[in-house]
């Protein structure tokens, strides 16, 4: 076992402290990665919190690893100490089903290994997130990240970016289309920047006229006020694409409306119950409502690359690991523009 | 004008009673029929109570129309007298925007001609349905019936078979696909029949285990109890598509949980406010939901020839026009074997 610093907490009130995790020693197929920095994602609160009833204490949350290979096991032969490299959500899956062989390990159908509050196949204990200095991975779940991006900025990529990346790639979002992006946080920040690099027509879809402006800076092409009956009215029947990025129980009746005949809206967001849906709403116009979880590692691979091809990076605001509870509030109060990283540096020194 | 007999009602709490109609002078393009028999339409009843507020009195219902050709306008060529035709839920439609040019005049962006509640292109005055001696049709909407079927219980083809012969062929349902149907009435005893006769594995999936027999009678290979949760279990994420024919309010969560990875469940019954949906049941797997209404001409008539082919009618209860008062309380009751179906020679007396 390595000793490595983290950071976590003990229990669903409790507030995240220090604390010293064991990792794996270096299997054949691992990476050994010193992180550089991770995102602080919406989850991680939810995990932290035991918001989903299924966290197991103690937690080390962190999804969005940013970091640079110190070593790698004997079987390694994709990366070389020094590489700078990105870990997701995911750290193994069985590699063998349906899902794994397309490339869809998020879906593994004997449940894929999550990067924190999972099982570890190896130790059969508890995995431990990006809140640390240090993680061992399997060498198929370490992505490659282009070394032009500004590094620190590439972090949330790893979550907000693939999953607001994945639905508008897999739906074949392309020039001329008119996509709407609904709710602009951490991943509807992402799903701006995606869906104008793509050439689609972008529509920021809030319900915050405040937030037009910085909307337009990520790339909108427009702003469409929800709130506003008429103007939703004069947009009836005219969008490709929907992006659902809001985290939290809504009515996505008004959004359904938007929709063109036989066109899709994908929620990436809210996993709780919905406001009621309308039969009808979905009947008329033969509109389709799916959902969208992650990506692939191969796909994330293609996403890092899109962004190294287009200059794409998170708009995040830095902090050090000590700032982290603060920062969780702040999350929470939506009071972030639009995602924390945390510079790793703050928990070696 | 051209006066014919029909059966109506004059206000929301009115029982049908005898009426007479004015049908149009028969126009170049059109086709005078004689009408044999006519379906009866759960829609009617709606209609008929004013439940979706939108009626206008008199209305006479009646959308799944068989009758003979009597008469033809100058210009049309593909109809003669005597032939076996039928009119379904539309009479006519811009016939030039994008829906239309794509065969969909259900969902014509002018909005389509009702049969019945609609507004007549060239009397500028309601139209009105089935429940009647005679109609007078846009060459355009007028289909060919197979002369080798049943005809009194082909009927109801033209509403119950084609809003579920629809979906199924427009998700491409094929051989070997595990299908479920969910909901046995008018819709989905139609559903079994177009899933099996398609090459499906396909399954009845009700509340009721007394609907098992008459499932497998009517084509279902298995029979699933939604309301038994080990059976349901067994069964998760294995479908490959599911038509939900469920005709009110309902929670749609335990069956998205049946769905495939990637695969859709398409709602063809139920136009208003469902239970609220789990964005997760969605999220997870990249499940779909997805409306459907009725089809276009071209694929009605690609469903009449499907059914004449494979020797595809409905279950039906035939009446006379005089008891339709008793046959909608039976049909508000869900007693009814599949659909009834007048037989117009009743009010021809």
């Amino acid at each position: 076992m390595i000793e490595v610093k983290a950071y976590g907490t003990e229990g669903e009130k409790e507030n995240l402290k220090p604390m010293s995790i064991e990792r794996r020693e270096i299997l054949d197929d691992d990476v050994h990665i010193d992180i550089l920095y991770c995102g602080v994602c919406h989850s991680d609160i939810h995990a932290a919190k035991n918001d989903w009833n299924n966290t197991k204490y103690p937690l080390v949350p962190g999804h969005e690893i940013i970091g640079r290979v110190l070593k790698v096991g004997n079987n390694v032969e994709n990366f070389k100490k020094g590489d700078l490299v990105g870990v997701g959500c995911m750290v193994d899956s069985c590699q063998q089903c349906s899902a794994c062989k397309d490339d869809l390990e998020q879906f593994c159908e004997k449940g894929m290994v999550g990067t924190y509050n999972g099982k570890n196949k190896h130790t059969e204990k508890q995995t431990f997130g990006g809140y640390s200095t240090d993680i061992i991975v399997k060498k198929d779940f370490v992505l490659r990240v282009p070394e032009n991006l500004d590094v620190k900025a590439v972090a949330p990529l790893l979550c907000a970016g693939i999953t607001t990346y994945s639905p508008l790639s897999h739906w074949n979002i392309k020039k001329g289309d008119k996509v709407g992006v609904i709710g602009l946080g951490g991943l509807g920040h992402m799903g701006i920047k995606f869906a104008h690099a793509m050439g689609a027509e972008t529509f920021m879809i809030t319900t915050s006229p405040g937030k037009a402006n910085d909307a337009k800076r990520l790339g909108a092409d427009s702003v469409l006020i929800s709130t506003k009956d008429d103007e939703m009215k004069k947009h009836a029947n005219s969008f490709d694409f929907l992006l659902n990025t809001v985290p939290v129980k809504h009515n996505i009746n008004p959004y359904l409306k938007l929709l063109k005949r036989d066109s899709t809206m994908v929620m990436v967001g809210a996993i709780e119950p919905l406001e009621p849906m309308n039969g009808g709403n979905l009947i008329m116009g033969r509109k389709r409502v799916a959902g969208s979880l992650i990506g692939g590692i191969k796909e994330t691979q293609e996403m890092l690359d899109f962004c190294g091809e287009n200059d794409i990076i998170c708009d995040v605001e830095m902090i050090d690991m000590q700032e982290i509870n603060n920062a969780f509030d702040r999350v929470t109060n939506n009071d972030v523009k639009y995602r924390f990283v945390i510079d790793m540096k703050s928990l070696k020194n």
